[in-house]
């Protein structure tokens, strides 16, 4: 497939019109999905996730821009990033200033950055998230930076599949509320502070660490007990505190290699995409199987509240296909 | 049966056993659900959704202060909150003080409070408070409030699903992010900026009225043509600005009955429902109908990289069920 040689062999623009296919489905774009997926795998999927206000998609960009310069301990590596918050500024959506552009990225080969739609389905956009970090990944993208708001059910679903999962948080944005929501502190591989110039510092980074010494304390809530979480301060606007920031994604990574984690969270990964394509699947062969008119007629049902739900199920599937 | 019995004579006790019944779907309390069902349909469902730091749960709490307090145009409604709000402070999640607590309604048989848990997959949270709102809506509460965070897709989903829907922004909430979240705007009924005592609600207000009127300018935005939506200001500590929020939901409702559309929101509602449920019973029925096995095996084969997802699908589903 033309295509598909095209992203393995690093053509741009083939691999934007891939990522465009995926999120619309179309049949070209799954198949070569499928002729791309066993190139993946070798990927470091990066989680970055936090409320909006925390910064955090300027410290994405501070992250590519890390990734990208050479240092002692490590080549330059090829980056991407996607970003499913609808106000990344990748999106075109923010309209504020403050934050870093990727015009400081852009013209670099090494450097792709795909935002992703946000209309739909969450399961949809889950599954779109999956298979295109799959092509990134194919694509020979070695570190891929996912972020999202990290506020909703969702997001954190989302972010729970990356191998290192950042959780950003930013003093005086009531802390309180922020890092407990929707259990984000219980997937946190690394917490960042950050905007860690501002009053209230301190109390955010004490906050936090309060509570991932309660979170340890009790048992089940799916910490890892040979990784402690570090708290981490930065500042996405100079920079400060990303050599840190980076040093510990690094540690991350040998620890994942060490403990045998890498192929438990790809395989969780796997597992999490293989049944929601397959609930998908099943959906689609039973609308094949059952007439629209059915399908109204029991919802005039329930609408006159003839049937309860259940029971139009019952209706629907049960004595359809048996 | 007798739990369905008291539930409709009023017994918060078996209210409070059934919601938890279903939350941990037994069978019990969805065979009560069942006989539930055809004495639900007759309250008005008003969904609360905002960020986090908007004041959003203390709104609730003046909302059912007013929905409670007798006045010239309508008597008390029996009111119910069903709070999918992890931060909301009915969970005891919230550690700030400067909340209205929920005291002034404690000991109002009017008033029954359930908070959701939101462990679990964002599917399973949409069907347990869709349940939950039809079991209250059975026991006669006339207004059930659903307060969501409204930041992730799936609360947006989720608070889609209510008859008004009320956005509370705050000012200075980095409010140009905060409005154009997942779409948020787009599903308001009413706007309401709440902490209107605070600096920036002019320039908040001016805001939210640009994106309206950029919104009804595109077409096919879901915006109701015949609904101008309003923007309010509260201020939740005081109750300032409340009589104006209820005569607008009041208005709202007025609106719904006249132009037909109470009965689309609520076919929607049971549609969206119906479809989840027979995703999640098509699901079911596969897992009966294949081997534990089977799938291991193909999660291996996904690990190795020897199938693409799709294939995956293909294998368990297309060849096995015929």
């Amino acid at each position: 497939m033309k295509l598909v040689e095209a992203v393995l062999n690093g053509d741009r623009m083939a691999l934007a019109r891939l990522l465009t296919g995926l999120e619309s489905e179309s049949e070209a774009s799954q198949k070569a999905l499928d002729l791309l997926f066993p190139y993946a795998g070798k990927a470091h999927l990066i989680g970055v996730t936090g409320a909006s206000g925390t910064g955090k998609s300027s410290l994405v960009s501070q992250l590519v821009l890390a990734f990208r310069r050479p240092d002692k301990n490590a080549r330059p590596k090829r980056t991407a990033v996607v970003a499913v918050d609808p106000s990344s500024p990748y999106t075109g959506g923010a309209l504020l200033g403050d934050r870093i552009r990727m015009r400081d990225l852009a013209g670099d080969p090494g450097v792709f950055i795909r935002s992703m739609a946000t209309r739909g389905n969450a399961g949809g956009l889950a599954r779109a998230t999956a298979s295109s970090v799959q092509v990134l990944d194919a694509a020979g993208f070695e570190i891929i930076l996912v972020e999202t708001v990290g506020a909703g059910q969702a997001e954190v679903e989302i972010a729970r599949l990356a191998d290192t999962i950042v959780v950003v948080e930013a003093p005086g944005l009531g802390d309180e509320i922020q890092a407990n929501k929707a259990g984000i502190l219980e997937i946190a591989d690394i917490l960042v502070v950050n905007k860690a110039d501002r009053p209230g510092v301190e109390q955010t980074e004490r906050y936090l660490r309060g509570m991932l010494e309660m979170s340890s304390k009790q048992a089940g809530l799916g910490l890892d007990e040979e990784w402690t979480t570090p708290v981490l301060r930065t500042n996405a606007l100079t920079g400060e505190g990303l050599p840190d920031l980076i040093e510990a994604i690094y540690r991350h990574s040998e620890y994942l290699k060490d403990s045998g984690k890498y192929a438990t969270r790809a395989r969780a990964r796997l597992e999490d995409e293989l049944k929601g394509r397959i609930q998908e699947r099943l959906l689609e062969r039973w609308k094949m199987q059952t007439s629209e008119d059915d399908l109204q007629e029991a919802l005039e049902q329930l609408s006159r509240r003839e049937i309860s739900p259940r029971q139009a199920v019952q209706n629907l599937v049960e004595d359809k296909i048996t």
